[in-house]
């Protein structure tokens, strides 16, 4: 059993943004549409031009996807050139078609003709199931939306919260969204995630109103990593607790979890993965969803986690490996708190979802 | 060991149109386009209205796939409305938006709201590598060609050959095409497939010019079968084969094989069958592409099989579903014999690709 206590090492801190464009070359692109109907959007994960060595694992059991069997270690494509996240449920597929005609317009692809530019996008794609949070059904992205998406992305830390895929999203009855998070190991490796939480489990214990994710972490590896300093989070009065727990029965943005749900996301790093080790990672991902919703992977969910790695750092030996893994997990579970406590509260035609410091305001330390 | 003989039965006999659709309830749909630089289409193979049970084995190594995840039989969703094959490469994933466009528009899909239109169709897809087929590489089907697919669909015998998405396909350096054709097994149940052959390994024996496929057939079976009755074929004349090795040499259109291929289809059934049986007849149908096809399943090649069962019949007992698995992967590979022998031969901007027939015309027994 190897010793994995370095990876709580006081020298694991969060990249300068603490988000996963710390990773160098990753960039993120983000476009939504609220009013009339619409609550939703679209996220765009790019990878440097060249691509970078894809992985997933699918958990959730009412997925929806594409091109994520190209990603078996098995097969022969191993770069990846963006992943599409988005809302629409399945009709929401078509934001990759947006994804894959400005990579195309790019000369980015895998090489599949005599010229130079005539090369296949790399796009795998997953999405959350978020209709009729706006009150439109139909309201869903297509191909124009991944499109915007790749127009607005950059190299800057990405908003979180309400925005790109995570638009529409909720968390167990609260508001949902986009979240984010870093880590730097001790040998300079970065591992980093982004999400979008829209889980039909719960984030937070209903016992006493504290999110599930912030008690999972180690107070000392919270408090290194800064979610704790950076939000001042405590313990929720009783009072707010009741508070949400008489609405839930009453009204949407109480604690009343939607059955359609999901959580998606992408784990990026700039060591030198096999293709196999990515899809490792992204499934180690997967724990780092346990320990900040319960349930999650219901039939109801469609988890899915990617991991997108640079190769910019070494292959990792088998311990640093490990650590990696370890710190990924942990990374996820960040970027999930971190989405809750940057969503806000919206009203739409469908009615009013509170966010978590609105309903658990006692939560917030005033300074 | 079951006693599988009776699957050898003269009693195993084509259905009335010897193709997909003499499974009771399966339509099929194709459009394609043809000159200015296009040879493409795509295949939509439609459900009954409540749609089929779904299953799918992926066995290439270089799949273009969307909506196969939820396929896993551990997964939620078990009705599939429509199978999208499409030519396109990653391209003509988007044919499949305007499949699901249809679909919903005709309020088939999976409830996903409290009003009976609000559904979200299930349409997994899979395409193939035509790129270039006709000169233009960006000449790839969109939404639209899913959307004429599905206006196109009918109980009627699918056209065999050039046409939806084997309008640009190849095989073994020969003309390719969509091909189908079913059985009726001695207690009623309809087994039969649709395939878009476009491999990159050949169909024929080239120490003889003989299809690979009609020799691995039982003659008893192939004659009962009618695949030689109705094609008059014979072993072609060493004059032909030596004409079609000189030409390999020299041109396209010889049997010079591509490199990026890819073998897609459907397997229908009447039967009534679990996730986890359809996934198991997609499985079994890919030895019928290894009978028909050498090499296949390689790297290049993204070969991908869907099951969609209707259960208007019982479910089989262990030895009927033993029997209903063996037919299974004959009827692809006399899909895919039928494939070959309707394809004709075709001159782009990239070239001549000649048909078996027309390289082979002493295959042809006239009469």
């Amino acid at each position: 059993m190897p010793d994995s206590s370095w990876a709580l090492d006081p020298q694991v801190q969060p990249g300068p943004t603490n988000s996963i464009v710390d990773v160098p070359g990753i960039r993120v692109g983000q476009h939504e549409r609220r009013g009339d109907g619409w609550l939703t959007g679209t996220t765009v994960v790019l990878a440097p031009p060249e691509g970078a060595v894809g992985g997933v694992d699918v958990r959730g059991g009412g997925p929806g996807t594409r091109e994520t069997d190209l990603l078996d270690p098995r097969n022969q494509v191993d770069r990846v050139h963006a992943v599409t996240l988005s809302g629409g449920s399945a009709f929401g597929l078509a934001a990759a078609d947006g994804v894959m005609r400005q990579l195309y317009a790019e000369g980015r692809g895998f090489p599949c003709g005599p010229e130079p530019e005539q090369v296949v996008p790399i796009v795998p794609a997953a999405v959350i199931f978020d209709l009729n949070r706006g009150g439109e059904f139909t309201a869903t992205p297509d191909a124009s939306f991944g499109v915007a998406a790749c127009d607005a992305a950059s190299h800057e830390a990405p908003a979180l919260g309400c925005v790109g895929a995570g638009t529409g999203a909720e968390c167990g009855g609260l508001k949902g969204g986009v979240g984010s998070a870093s880590a730097v190991l001790p040998d300079g490796t970065t591992v980093a995630a982004l999400v979008v939480a829209n889980p039909g489990g719960h984030v937070l214990d209903l016992r006493t109103g504290e999110l599930v994710g912030t008690r999972a972490l180690l107070e000392g590896d919270l408090d290194v990593l800064g979610e704790h300093a950076a939000y001042g989070l405590r313990r929720p009065t009783p009072e707010d607790l009741a508070s949400a727990r008489e609405r839930a029965t009453t009204e949407r943005g109480g604690l009343t979890p939607k059955v359609l749900a999901t959580t998606i996301g992408v784990i990026a790093t700039d060591a030198t993965l096999t293709k196999a080790q990515a899809a490792k990672v992204a499934g180690i991902g997967h724990d780092g969803m346990a320990r900040a919703i319960d349930p999650v992977h219901t039939m109801f969910d469609g988890d899915t986690l990617f991991t997108l790695a640079t190769g910019d750092r070494p292959a990792p030996d088998p311990m640093a490996f490990h650590g990696l893994l370890t710190v990924a997990a942990r990374t996820v579970t960040r970027a999930i708190v971190r989405a809750v406590l940057a969503a806000e509260s919206v009203t739409t035609r469908s009615g009013t979802t509170r966010c978590y410091l609105e309903a658990f305001p006692s939560a917030l330390r005033r300074s």
